[in-house]
């Protein structure tokens, strides 16, 4: 049997240990070719190169823990995909997988999420895709614990398939190498962040700014993400792109706009 | 009657003609504060400023046309709307409104859209907001024909409130001046952008590329916001930014994740 096409990228940059084992894992199940930014790309969300140069080439990042081809790319996660599919690779692949994200894109984090911005624009050109995090923002976090998880949930997808329009958005808790609980199929919970931003005054008298934040969960539910990562289980929420809350239609369509 | 507070954005920049007539629309609805990005940030998506610093400053750009209080930020769009709620603003607005982009924002732009990110952001934070963009990608778009529907929509939007966890994105058809044939509520159409890349070298032999593309609508829906725009109509679509694909979940809850 002909092994399954993988396309490969994230948006902590090609360097990112999340990415190395993400390709790593891959290589176990498929042909893999890596598209990816050379430089991190956290919180671009769906930005695209409009209006200015995009560069690409082929390099070789690690030898022994690399995919036979992979490219760097000086644009954005969904720029990696457009530019993969149009221009690099020479087939259409069977799926893209993007990260292992530093860090959790569960809840109101999707919207911002450079990861899923690549797994959203594959979904776009009909591609199944999902998008991987670890709720661990250092460069160091220990990817062993998400390995099994990952796999499974990579080989289930090829098997079934992923409903047309939806991506899917998998988080999976620190661990620090354990195995997660389990793996639940989850709604995206509703939260916000309170911004805080940190005013400096830059060497030559300039105010500046420094945006932080904390997040703030504003959903009970026992069906979401952060409830699923908060007792130790991996989150998956299927995602879509068609925006349209067709709930909200009616209501406006009482609204006086015809006169 | 107290006048309700209108924050002003857009992804063009702060000197957009579009910017600058929906600024004029809107002193004649309320108080109105500018916080606009100083550069154009077309294509921006959701994207934020983290790992680095974001400057603002009071301006005057148009002292004709402009706002009392304006100020131009070196973020994006999403960066401007956190900055103007906790930095800026001594009151929370009553409405945020983006725009008026010179471009459509309809069907599958929503998602690459700067201007719809400032009102998703908004809309995050639970603040009535709309995007409205004019389907002409000239910076020298005549903007009379959009006038009245604006005015008309942000005016009922006051009296009825948006429907939580919505926003509204407002596209208008070119009309180059005319008054479009009404306002229709409706979906998001299905499409992409078919890729195209325009491959250079440049001055010192690097390879690069030019993205470029073509629209292709695929959707032959008549209650699509395409359908509307190319039949003269302004399209109103609600939008929300919960992306669980709720309909999707039990086909993965058959997945074989369990063992």
């Amino acid at each position: 049997m002909k092994k399954p096409l993988i396309l490969v990228t994230n948006d902590d940059g090609i360097t990112a240990p999340g990415l190395r084992t993400l390709i790593q894992l891959m290589k176990e199940i498929g042909e893999v070719v890596v598209v990816a930014p050379d430089s991190p790309q956290s919180g671009m969300g769906h930005a695209i190169t409009v209006d200015n140069t995009l560069y690409s080439q082929k390099v070789v990042v690690d030898k022994e823990r690399g995919a036979p081809l992979e490219y760097s790319c000086s644009g954005t996660p969904a720029d990696c995909i457009k530019l993969a599919l149009q221009e690099i690779l020479d087939r259409r692949p069977d799926m893209v997988v993007s990260g292992i994200n530093h860090g959790s894109n569960a809840s109101i984090n999707v919207i911002y999420s450079g990861t899923m911005s690549a797994a959203i624009e594959a979904g776009i050109e009909g591609i199944p895709a999902i998008g991987f995090s670890l709720c661990d923002y250092s460069w160091d976090a220990n990817f062993e614990g998400a390995r099994a998880a990952i796999q499974k949930i990579v080989a289930e997808a090829l098997v079934h398939g992923i409903a047309k329009g939806t991506v899917l958005n998998v988080n999976i808790p620190k661990t620090d190498g354990k195995i997660p609980k389990g793996i639940k199929v989850c709604r995206q919970a509703r939260a916000n962040w309170k911004e805080q931003f940190d005013k400096r005054i830059s060497p030559t008298g300039k105010e500046y700014y420094w945006l932080s934040g904390e997040f703030e969960l504003l959903d009970k539910g026992e069906d979401t993400d952060e409830y699923a990562l908060s007792n130790g289980y991996v989150s998956i929420v299927p995602t879509q792109f068609d925006l349209t809350a067709h709930h909200a239609i009616q209501h406006i369509n009482n609204w006086n706009l015809h006169e």
